[in-house]
């Protein structure tokens, strides 16, 4: 272990951001590693993981989650080990992933939490390939998407946590896929690691739906979307008939401080006949299981990749979320917390 | 008959309108009528309907269906009577249906053709309850928005042809129903002719938002619009988990010679897990029969209704149609062609 048992360092909520969150924003605080309770455990963090919802999570505003009050530790989850338990279901030296929020331990009842097991997968990939950011895509796709083979699917965010995978299980089920991404080394990840047929790059093009037009010369049947904004404004034009959409983020805009204007986009989808469907994984809670079997199997065929960039130090999990939001990671930005 | 029988005056589209049409976009010809080849009817037409989707017809755009060329008479729906019958199907003094576009008489194969019994219901209601606008409103709201009691259902364009129906199948649903409508004329119709809980004119509303939210206390499960625009902006924010958006027209936009901006409104479908769907009624054709049948029980019930502006003399299409884009029309706008 990397500090005292006694000594927790945590990342708390010290303001609002107005606009893109700033170092300011953000505390470091310390305090005592609290002894279990009866029933309860404490888990020493080795990975953070930071997501665009805790954007969402920053600001005051009624959503399908609270937010997070000023003074308060930032939400997120982690993974790590039961350092001290008193809970018969996970033994001290349990792998689990938990919400435990950005601190380097935490104590928990042990409801909501899940054992992970190293020897089946590395422990990082239950914070992307088989933890929320691939249950994410997997139920984005497959369930709110619906592509069938020789579709062509379109992926936003393509070189994310999430539409890393998304792009990987499309390929699976046959479609012709086509990533946008924001630079030309995340093109080159998403078309040389994983099998994307094409890739653009939305910061470097200078006419995005005539160029995505040339990578879909069937039109595009399913948009999964990330990023909302100009990205998007280029995908609906080229939706085919009976083209569905899946609105899983809307990264572009999460930051802004006026409300975000574009083109008018609905009167798209009557000649089109398309449907735009935004979901949370929270609502497929019920088949989590089946489908983190479903992606372990792929993860271990070999077929299921992400790469993952990683921060050191819950001191620096603010910055490794600003630069997330910014777009500086490829595949599934972490923070390490202590040496596993 | 107001003309002989020889003589057939026809609207032809002239040239392409510039934002909102003007008189000069048309053109009033003359011709003679053709004798029907074997296998064909003359109909003489006694009601034309004017709706909102011939304003995109008049584009230069690849759609659902080709332009009408400059020259072509301009495409639309008439009732009328077969007044020469070389098709046994269709004997003369049969009333049908069908589409023989702007012009007194019309010359069909039979094919496209249905027969409409006057016994039944008015000829007009061809044209609307019983007619095209009456399975959109059916379709798009049945089978694309899927309401159940108790709902909240708001309508845009709610006095309209298609929104006099919706409105009136969504209280048959046991709903809660608020229509959008322009002018207060308008708002008494559709609260007091056709049962909207709630009515709102939104050009003398303050605050649309707000307005809506107090007659929405539950806030939104279903959305039918025929609108868009400002009026969209404002129901958009106030929908409910897991609410229904049906886009079945955005007639505010369809005069804009600029592509329309507004607010960014896709973010708002992630919280809400709400889904938006754009539809034509072409695409439940297989359905027709069964639905007509039903509007026609409704429709002879007495519990649907649908009021008429009638606008006389097929040189007067072109101001018809105009009047009816810029919301004169109460319920169904017609063109009388004839003395029935």
């Amino acid at each position: 272990m990397s500090h005292s048992a006694q000594q927790n360092r945590q990342v708390i909520l010290a303001a609002r951001p107005r606009g893109f969150p700033v170092e300011a924003d953000f505390q470091l605080v310390e305090s005592m590693v609290p002894e279990p309770d009866d029933g309860q455990v404490v888990v020493q963090a080795a990975y953070l993981s930071v997501d665009p919802y805790m954007r969402g999570r920053m600001n005051d505003a009624a959503s399908y989650a609270k937010p997070v009050e000023i003074g308060q530790v930032m939400v997120g989850e982690s993974v790590g080990k039961v350092i001290r338990s008193r809970n018969q279901r996970f033994p001290e030296g349990q792998h689990v992933a938990g919400m435990f929020g950005w601190q380097e331990y935490g104590v928990s009842s042990g409801a909501g939490l899940r054992k992970v097991d190293p020897a089946v997968a590395p422990l990082t990939t239950a914070l992307h390939v088989l933890g929320m950011p691939g249950l994410t895509a997997y139920f984005g796709l497959l369930e709110v998407c619906q592509p069938t083979a020789n579709e062509t699917v379109v992926v936003s965010g393509a070189a994310g946590a999430v539409g890393s995978v998304v792009g990987q299980l499309a390929r699976s089920a046959g479609c012709h896929v086509v990533g946008i991404a924001g630079s030309d080394d995340k093109v080159r990840y998403i078309t040389q690691e994983l099998g994307y047929d094409h890739g653009l790059n939305y910061k470097t093009s200078d006419d995005l739906r005539e160029d995505l037009a040339k990578l879909c010369p069937r039109g595009v049947d399913v948009y999964f979307d990330n990023v909302g904004g100009p990205v998007t404004d280029a995908v609906f034009p080229l939706l085919n008939v009976a083209a569905r959409v899946g609105i899983c983020g809307q990264i572009s805009q999460y930051n802004a401080r006026e409300i975000p204007q574009g083109p008018r986009l609905l009167g798209h989808l009557i000649v089109k006949r398309a449907t735009v469907r935004g979901f949370l994984v929270l609502d497929f809670v019920e088949k989590y299981h089946a489908a983190r079997s479903r992606l372990t199997e792929l993860y271990r065929e070999g077929t299921l990749n992400c790469r993952e960039r990683i921060t050191d130090g819950i001191e620096n999990a603010p910055r490794a979320f600003m630069e997330m939001m910014q777009g500086a990671n490829i595949g599934k930005q972490l923070v390490r917390l202590c040496p596993e």
